[in-house]
């Protein structure tokens, strides 16, 4: 991050007219912004959410409320702009990028980023559920999609997920990197009763002791226990710390992804914004690692990057205040009263 | 509130293209503003932002790390669009009226809203702030600037204060019809430090015990420890759910208005939204009291209406969400598996 951009936009904010601290974490996100984009007044004009969906070969173990058909009956609801990410990125005037990244259905549209690896991952109880190649070429995906909108002036991105059984993998994921119990990272996904969460964290458990993912190598756990849908948001977070682009993560799984990034280089938190405090146990303790405090907690467990899109007004709302206030010298406004 | 159209929004929330409750508190407050104004597809066209500023005596007592010239400052600044509640009303398109019910300094400006009743309040350590007279007018006040508004057709109301000194007066009015000592309801205002907090905390006390307010009474509450832009925020707040029109209430001030108000009518809940959570220890007690869940957490303490401004974009995308999404047989998306 830019210090010297830093350092003076936190002086601008000591000469805003409102009481030092006031504006709470509105401060800080303006703050950290200007050390993204090297400027003491940073500004966001162009926003892109990324949906990466892909199907999970562990469904077929039953661990999710909903049949796996979903997956692309929901990626055809966001190409009609029907879905709860399509309302929110209309009213957060962002432009909404769906890409299918191993949706396990043929899938055409003219709107339909397709990039499909495989019809779905493998089951991962029973192996890798993907092979080194499809990890490769998914994070690759990522990298070129975000490569593509950082190619059209975005200023920042949310990354979202579409994915029948991708909380699994999820839990999975942490579980491993944070060198939990799987069932201090298993929730009740969309929607899933108390027993079937029990089958679930069974499911893991068998999955965990099959492919022995190794905690200190994140992508031996992307690969292992993860999806396709999950590596290329990798790849995105990656791609977009690179190019210096603030990143909204949404939910429990898209902090995974961000977990994985971060694991294989710390400083990209710096990039990162939670939007967030998701239903899911898991999501909580991904972000205390990430060391991330999410901007809303509305009791949101939906994925698509709809928290991370919401949490677009809270950055836009420190950016205009950063920019648009008078400064005690130009309203002629009082500071504080000596000794205080 | 109508509660059929509470009902069909109920089971509209269950139909659209998400697991049931899956958008959380985005849910609750579509269905509740379907009951507001009783339709089953709520929508909110018009925004306002109502300010109400006045002075207060206490401030010769030294409670304020400002001066109390800051308020006709503030106001002015407001008028001429440098403030942060300015910054935030463009981003949400709100409508800003800036109210003088009581600045101690003569202002004249073509935006503002000349309702000055009194040069401020009286010092509340040596006798009642407001005298019955004030307090009636000052009130009258709120409702006349909610009805113009409400007459524009005003769907949404925020209410914010300027007024240095008057988290002394909330302090007071809250910690009486909570029945708590004063000084769990006693933060460090604008930016005091502890010593001055433990000052604040004195002068309460001797403010109390000189007007003795009547916990059961909260006009004489009001009147004997408030101020006259909280007493027309009371009003605003009393005319608005009289109009029907849903209020989203800022901080700690803005509170104690809405909690004199609900202690006269208890109805007045249904129509209240408290848009975010202050880091005034008071503010926590009052939101508690009056059954309110904030919906933003951002460490903000400055007033003015921010938090409740920020907030209205979570309104909008409570009702975008209701509105705008697709349906399960719409969209040709599978429901639930079954016995799930």
């Amino acid at each position: 991050l830019d210090k010297d951009a830093i350092q003076q936009a936190t002086q601008r904010q000591q000469q805003l007219t409102k009481p030092a601290g006031s504006l709470g974490r509105l401060e800080e996100i303006a703050i950290r912004l200007a050390g993204i984009q090297g400027t003491p007044i940073p500004k966001i004009q162009r926003r892109d959410v990324i949906v990466m969906a892909a199907d999970h070969g562990v469904t077929r173990e039953g661990v999710s409320a909903y049949p796996a058909e979903v997956t692309p009956q929901m990626v055809l609801n966001f190409l009609s702009g029907g879905a709860a990410i399509n309302a929110l990125a209309r009213q957060a005037e962002a432009a909404v990028s769906i890409v299918d990244v191993g949706v396990a259905t043929e899938l055409h549209h003219p709107q339909l980023i397709e990039r499909k690896i495989a019809l779905g991952s493998a089951n991962m109880v029973e192996g890798p559920a993907l092979t080194s190649e499809q990890l490769f070429k998914a994070i690759q995906v990522g990298f070129d999609v975000l490569d593509e909108i950082a190619h059209q002036g975005s200023d920042l991105v949310a990354i979202g997920e579409m994915g029948i059984g991708n909380t699994t993998a999820a839990s999975a994921i942490s579980a491993t990197l944070l060198q939990q119990p799987v069932e201090a990272l298993t929730g009740y996904g969309t929607g899933i009763n108390e027993q079937q969460r029990q089958h679930k964290i069974q499911v893991l458990q068998r999955a965990v002791q099959q492919n022995q993912p190794d905690p200190h190598d994140p992508l031996d756990v992307l690969a292992k226990v993860g999806g396709l849908e999950i590596a290329a948001l990798t790849g995105v977070v990656i791609a977009a710390a690179a190019h210096r682009i603030p990143v909204l993560i949404d939910g429990f799984i898209s902090s995974s992804a961000a977990l994985i990034a971060c694991a294989l280089q710390p400083r990209i938190t710096d990039y990162l914004f939670a939007g967030h405090a998701s239903v899911e146990p898991g999501h909580r303790l991904i972000l205390a690692q990430l060391g991330l405090t999410p901007l809303l907690s509305l009791d949101m467990r939906l994925g698509e990057g709809t928290g991370a899109v919401l949490a677009m007004h809270i950055l836009e709302a420190a950016l205009r205040t950063h920019r648009e206030m008078a400064t005690f010298a130009d309203a002629g406004v009082s500071e504080r009263t000596e000794n205080t």
